[in-house]
């Protein structure tokens, strides 16, 4: 993915960084600003942006940023939140109400545990944030892992941008010192970075639609999230995801006998 | 003291209550607001005000506490800071850069424990924040008796008083009931009985069998292990076994054209 955006390619992934962080579709650019400032509290510096509403740069958001400019000056730009992940190997997003969507929903703690077991091993992770009013979308959700849920007073919950950025961070910078808690995933089972994942989708769903898969249309778009939503959950090794390739290319060769 | 100060009276230390919330010398009243915000989030309502320094009540303070009102609705005005704590038994300061006073420095989480721990004893608690710009004055860290100090950057470690209180009320709310850590996946997403599963994984072998997947035959035993060892990961449900069977049917009628 890096070789087809150019943007990208100043914030090639560092081994062992912290978390990049994804705002989707952000509306303020003081809200942007301010979660640099949030991210530099807690030594993140990967800022991604999936089109923020009102255009980049922003002097709105240098303005708000004071400080933290550093951030924004290496912020990186994509059209969707597919290519702002797309190296990343694990995504967390955070959603003040799950959707019942079959994913894990976790603590910011234990999330900040896990992402530290998986950047010692050499993972690349993400924390995708929604606009300002509406969160993420179903689409924007089926791209992550897993879900992140701030534990807050319910009758009181709603953040904003940069204190959803800045508990989630603190709580990966609270995981600094000392080892990380669980055993790492061994070697191979690093997860497929998600472009690869998205590449192996697009053929899978091509694969279906010649086969007739999905019908009624309307009902499309929601059984392919359901399709990557399962998919997704294993977690496929880059090696795991060369035998799906085969599983499908296999079956389509095969004569139907049923 | 609650009996010198009128207005302590509506605010009597409910027992069992969260930390009170003394902000000293605060600057601006949006920020005050936004403070109310945070408290809220975290389960906490009683705001004890020094000496707001843009006087008290604010209208600023009231359009950035939206949905918070009532925190500022309940909050206490004092003149000092002394009178402001007197019926607190606990004091805790937060302060960015702890001055050699001889108290000890906790992080807000071994606070909160420690706070929980006292308030299940009976005791009033409460935190200290100093105003905008300069943090507490040496007079009023003299009135704690632990300092706080939160973890981040230390090269950025400067947060605004919302994002100050919003960190030590979020590690509060963490040691009260607070949600399990790692939820299950929802409802629907019970996995498949293994007998269900078995069933699929014949099915998809077969398809495979036939389509030559499995060469050479000497490997046949790992790679189907392989595969099923992903699948299982992902924990497919009934109802996306039903898919998974839908998929391997569709892929097989699918005219291969690579």
């Amino acid at each position: 993915m890096a070789g087809t955006d150019k943007s990208r390619g100043a914030v090639a992934f560092a081994p062992g960084a912290g978390p990049a962080v994804v705002l989707v579709a952000p509306q303020l650019g003081q809200n942007i600003g301010m979660v640099a400032r949030a991210m530099l509290n807690c030594g993140l510096r990967d800022m991604r942006l999936v089109s923020p509403r009102d255009g980049w740069p922003s002097r709105a958001a240098l303005a708000a940023a004071a400080g933290a400019g550093e951030v924004l000056a290496r912020a990186s730009l994509f059209e969707r939140t597919a290519q702002a992940v797309a190296d990343l190997n694990l995504v967390y997003a955070t959603t003040a109400r799950p959707r019942g969507l079959a994913k894990p929903v976790l603590s910011p703690r234990t999330a900040a545990a896990e992402m530290r077991a998986s950047v010692a091993d050499g993972a690349a992770v993400g924390l995708l944030f929604g606009p300002e009013r509406s969160g993420l979308a179903n689409d924007d959700l089926v791209l992550a892992d897993r879900l992140v849920e701030v534990p807050l007073n319910p009758a009181f919950a709603s953040l904003n941008l940069a204190q959803a950025v800045l508990l989630v961070g603190y709580e990966w910078y609270q995981t600094g010192e000392g080892p990380p808690p669980g055993q790492p995933p061994s070697g191979d089972a690093l997860p497929a970075e998600k472009a690869e994942l998205m590449n192996f989708f697009e053929r899978l769903e091509a694969g279906l639609d010649a086969g007739g898969f999905f019908h009624p249309p309307e009902k499309r778009q929601g059984m392919i999230r359901n399709l990557r939503t399962l998919f997704q959950r294993a977690r496929p090794s880059q090696a795991e995801l060369r035998t799906l390739h085969g599983v499908v290319s296999a079956l389509m060769k095969a004569k139907r006998r049923e």
